[in-house]
């Protein structure tokens, strides 16, 4: 029996375990314009397999792929484990609605990660305090509401009156859950889907746009994030290119100390 | 009947058709250390889903997870339409050899590309012309020297003595078939994966190292890239972090005059 457990989010991506077969909810307080927000999908799957009992190691790379809308309420997770080596293992993952065709098609790789030689290249971004941030207002995407989203640069700017020249689809932001939850793969899973649609920014409006497919690699193992003790991640998301209907985006989440937590990548739709 | 290509990269990435299992086999001319290289196995799964009699559209996004060695030899494709909505599809194709289990799991995405608003944020980094530019030298392993690249920026130097701080992963290079092919989709999804290692380049030394997931994205259809009449690209590749013996790199492939023709993503495995 569901449970209901005490964030929000843990309520948005419960599952219920099965041999293979596994199922979980769309949630009203994590809901987009026409879905689930894809993040808490994503989690959601994540979950299954983090909490499936063939599991070993921590997640390595997710990538989801949203093939068709899912309707609220119930569905299924046929869980697969492809391919376990000595230290790592590859799963597929798919979600279907009462038997229909499938409508989210996931692959991810699990590892045990060995100490190695370590180099982060990468610079930290840095940025004001989130403290000293005003937080972004309420919007009409409710799974938005659910997080605390404070804009360093690049916050969108609908209300302006230039739209002749793109805007620059760079954006850097803190997000935390709104009620305060520690960073854990889930959230850090999902946040990587919480960066609004690049088109958006450029284009300086909303238009219909989808998350075709999202990729996620996570550079911390679940050891490195717990000792990291924190509850809001600094963000930065950028596109390279919108060309006949789909434009790309790519991602960073940092640990307000200055860690890489995780990169993402994404493909979308957007009509333009 | 397999026959013999005009091109060492078809024959290499050849495949015969079956309904949903097909055939492929590993080719001795693209071969790396300890199996085929990765960007001619994504090639060859991806010509499987060109040259499927299902196939819509064109290529958007391709995930491969190399969840174990391939032997040299023949293997298996089971590739299955999993989702076909009104202008795009998703596919999933397992790679098996003698009824083992999966060697390669990958995802796809195809799409019908319609007209829409296009930008092209990200900026063409330029380089000296590739007549100008010494080619790489041949190397031990098999697959390279069937690619002419041309290091612009941040080629590999082993010989360097100064070993003790990390040099940078950027590298920036020309790409093309050493014997000259008209750049498709079958190629750049192949060239996606053909830089050196991130690792090898930041620790200036060759280590034992394996693409665990590779994921492409195309900005141009096949129409745009057929216009475009190229036999090489301008890459870019590099890396933001090394850490518990995975490291990340993204990559961008740019057709000469300056158009965004794919970017990439992979996580790997190194042992440093």
């Amino acid at each position: 029996m569901l449970t209901k457990t005490q964030h929000l989010f843990d309520d948005a991506t419960r599952v219920t375990a099965g041999d293979s077969r596994w199922q979980g909810r769309t949630s009203d307080d994590y809901w987009a314009f026409v879905g689930p927000f894809g993040g808490a999908t994503a989690a959601t799957i994540l979950r299954a397999l983090m909490d499936h009992p063939q599991r070993s190691g921590d997640p390595l790379a997710l990538t989801v792929n949203f093939c068709a809308p899912i309707a609220e309420g119930d569905f299924d997770l046929d869980v697969r484990l492809v391919k376990a080596n000595r230290s790592s293992q590859h799963w597929c993952v798919e979600l279907s609605q009462g038997g229909a065709d499938v409508a989210t098609l996931a692959t991810a790789v699990f590892a045990e990660r060995r100490p190695s030689w370590s180099h982060q290249q990468a610079e930290f971004p840095g940025a004001k305090p989130f403290e000293q941030i005003r937080p972004y207002p309420k919007i009409a995407a409710k799974w938005a509401n659910q997080y605390d989203f404070r804009f360093v640069e690049g916050e969108t700017d609908f209300s302006s009156k230039i739209k002749d020249a793109p805007a620059s689809a760079f954006s850097k932001l803190w997000i935390g859950d709104k009620v305060p939850r520690k960073i854990d793969m889930l959230s850090l899973m999902s946040m990587s889907d919480a960066f609004f649609g690049r088109a958006f920014h450029a284009r300086r409006e909303m238009m219909p746009f989808g998350t075709v497919s999202l990729t996620t690699y996570f550079h911390a193992d679940a050891e490195d994030l717990a000792k990291e003790d924190i509850t809001r991640v600094l963000g930065t998301a950028d596109a390279r290119i919108f060309h006949k209907s789909y434009g790309d985006q790519s991602g960073e989440l940092w640990s307000p100390c200055g860690r890489l937590l995780a990169t993402t990548t994404q493909i979308a739709y957007f009509k333009a």
